[in-house]
């Protein structure tokens, strides 16, 4: 931004209409009615009556959008600068595949996509950008323990196989499966009553592959969860600064006190 | 309150009543019976055999409610400072309601209200109100937190629709039921078993849609507990206030004692 | 303990062999064969097989628990020291009641209350003891969110008995029924699929009632939680008295330097 | 370390060696390898086709580990030392076990040692190996609540077997189903539906035992959390050392402060 005196003058005009106001806001407004037109469309009854209507409207919407980010690039002192944010190129991805898919035949895939870009709302809403980009910050001081978790599902789900192929085919019938399955056990998902009961009734040991797993799994995700808390509290945490400040400030109080003790006997002395 | 004095005798005295221990006590009582009559009321037999006894009293206890907001009203000073205070907006429509639909052939919805007047209690009891408060207070703060989550509730629910309106109309029949269905995910209960599992067994993939919602639905609402938690600690950290005040002072002692210093040494080179 | 010195010397020597280390330890030896044979008990075939062995196990632990307390309470300097300690009112009914329903007829009320004594290893382990206080201590905290909750609980449980009587009367029967319910409902246990799913289909306006409980419910209960921790954490904050002496001890500080600065100079002026 | 200098040189080189960066992520990459086989064997098509390949090569890496230990054996001071890391033992037994039953028959035995050693993965990348040691070290901090828990679990266990024996002996049938029913219902997962519901409509009071266990497990095992939060939190504080060094520095400063004022004071007496 402090650039912009270096700019040609129709960026600095093009940058201020691109911040202001009402362009944010009528790109909001925009991203409702996508996101109605959306939501509409999910009733066959008014789908099948409106077609027409729905892609047209949402043809109009994506070359909007087109525009605007078009406006956005060509506001930004380089490309370069443009593409350095993540939610810039979030925006330019969510635009450019309704654009490469727009021919295609993957009506699901397409719709889809028209359905994302009401996560566009987030990009645009200053506020919400922040909290999603707090979000995502915690994560990976998490890597860690992301990292530990995995390698208990793999194990888990390895040996569950192994052990419950036969006789629970549903949960474990394969590798995949019995991730899902341990999955559902993590959030405590009819672990017992779905899962476990039915290989408890043949095989009465199992008891203690679901208690373990489910001891082990829990400790592990609480402990990512107050990993998550304790992040959180250590960035309210200023005073803590402050508090190691004050203490540095007080040292050096004391040593000029002191010097100023050794002047005055010295003083004394003399006289 | 500090205005009383300029308040006629009569709204002084009111006041005092309205104010006293026993008048509050007395409500307090009167909602217990209330309470306990609506209760009574839900016994089909007790119900049928003693109607008009509990309509008789459920009028009286009406009317001595509207009494007593009557009077609270009058010792207000106007009529404003009365409705200044959402507790007292919420008494005058509990009691008002409760006339309006006397006549009305609605009795559900009056029963209902004669229930709802047991929530009088906690505008009645102080510390209750001030609990209420308190919880409400922390609502505001989670504001972007809960436009987030509404976002992403919409989206899922928008492309659970399309994908899944077929296969479990059950869960997934329009976009309400998704919402619903949704709500359900979130707090955990039978996601797998019962709304997962018989999609997953004729859509393979689906499991990609229910793991991204209950890893994102999940983690967004423990942000959003973690907001409350960090929200309420913060309140009760006055010590983070008092370490600034105090590095601030002692910087300030600092300078004075390197004044003194200044003092004492050009005294020295003097003599 | 103090008043030790004033009590005749049989009471001194009974106190010190009652909290002697070999006498504890006896006692939570015997607690633990009481737990052993009350878990064997439930074995139908070695109960039929050794009834009366277990009868007379029973007979003499109850007899040498009866000795034990009837020592303690000589050791303590008056019956109403004794008395006042809640843990010894525990022990004392725990092993009276044992006395008081040995001839009575339910047997099935006499075998829980051996099973009852499992709980005094709790009263005889002192960091036990110190954590269940502490537990206990909690309590009373949140004595108002837990009256607030009583009023969530019973208005929902009585509009809950008035709208779903007829529709699910194994849930919501009767008032005693809703709020059994209401209380699965808070634990979040089968809410949907169980409770409201059946009473969705017949009422489709239901899910109002349960997502509303939902979450004032789980809100209000996580609000009783956080209580908890927050009082937790104060306790364990002794931190912040410290930073407040400290800001005073500069405060008083900075006015000493103040009053020395005003001497010297006064002494500049003199000279 | 500091010792290496009084071991012999091929001590000193076999420890580098050991240490080393490359050394380090071979062993990952074939713990990685390891991982991979035996997730492939859970597949039966793959394993009955490829059988003496996923041998062969199991006990090349077998080898390798053995190789790799004693190599890390060897470059310890003495084996008194290299025994004292817990995490030595635990690679020390997956490895020596896979020995043992190489020859025998339990090949399921076999395959879930094979899986096992996966879990080295964890002793070999360092910042796992912390975070592992970090979850460890608060359990014993969690003892006494553990303690309580149990005698907790036990009585309800002895109760709900006694009561309930006949009425659902397939959750309350003996001791050990109780144990695992009250685990099951201490998570929350179907302890209405599934546990309590068919109960309760032979015995109707049972819902006391139900909701008592719930109540009192719930609170434990949340005071349990409540522990491993504060634990973590204060080892974050390390802000509170730092203020009460503050206040003593302050109350050293105005000790001098004041002899100073003495001095001067004198000096003026004098003068």
């Amino acid at each position: 931004m402090r650039k912009q005196k270096n700019l040609p003058v129709w960026k600095q005009k093009l940058g201020q209409l691109v911040e202001s106001r009402w362009f944010t806001s009528s790109i909001i407004i925009l991203i409702m009615i996508n996101a109605i037109i959306v939501g509409m469309e999910t009733y066959p009854n008014l789908y099948s009556e409106y077609t027409s209507f729905f892609w047209t409207t949402d043809k109009i919407l994506l070359w909007i959008f087109t525009v605007e980010i078009a406006l956005r690039l060509l506001a930004a002192p380089t490309i370069r600068d443009f593409f350095k944010n993540s939610w810039n190129w979030f925006d330019f991805i969510i635009v450019a595949a309704g654009h490469i898919f727009m021919g295609a035949h993957f009506v699901t895939v397409l719709r889809i996509l028209r359905v994302l870009r009401v996560f566009r709302a987030i990009s645009v809403i200053p506020s919400l950008r922040k909290l999603v980009d707090a979000l995502v910050m915690t994560i990976p001081a998490l890597g860690n323990i992301m990292l530990l978790m995995s390698i208990i599902f793999y194990i888990f789900a390895v040996i569950g196989t192994m052990l419950f192929q036969q006789v629970s085919p549903e949960y474990f019938g394969n590798l995949q499966l019995s991730l899902l399955t341990l999955f559902q056990v993590v959030t405590l998902e009819s672990w017992a009553s779905e899962v476990m009961r039915p290989i408890f009734h043949i095989l009465p040991w199992s008891w203690i592959y679901f208690v373990a797993f489910v001891l082990v799994g829990t400790f592990v995700v609480f402990n990512l969860f107050i990993g998550v808390i304790v992040n959180n509290v250590d960035k309210a945490d200023s005073a803590e600064d402050e508090v190691e400040n004050t203490h540095e400030e007080v040292v050096e109080l004391r040593k000029e006190v002191q010097e100023l003790k050794q002047l005055i006997e010295k003083k004394l002395i003399d006289n």
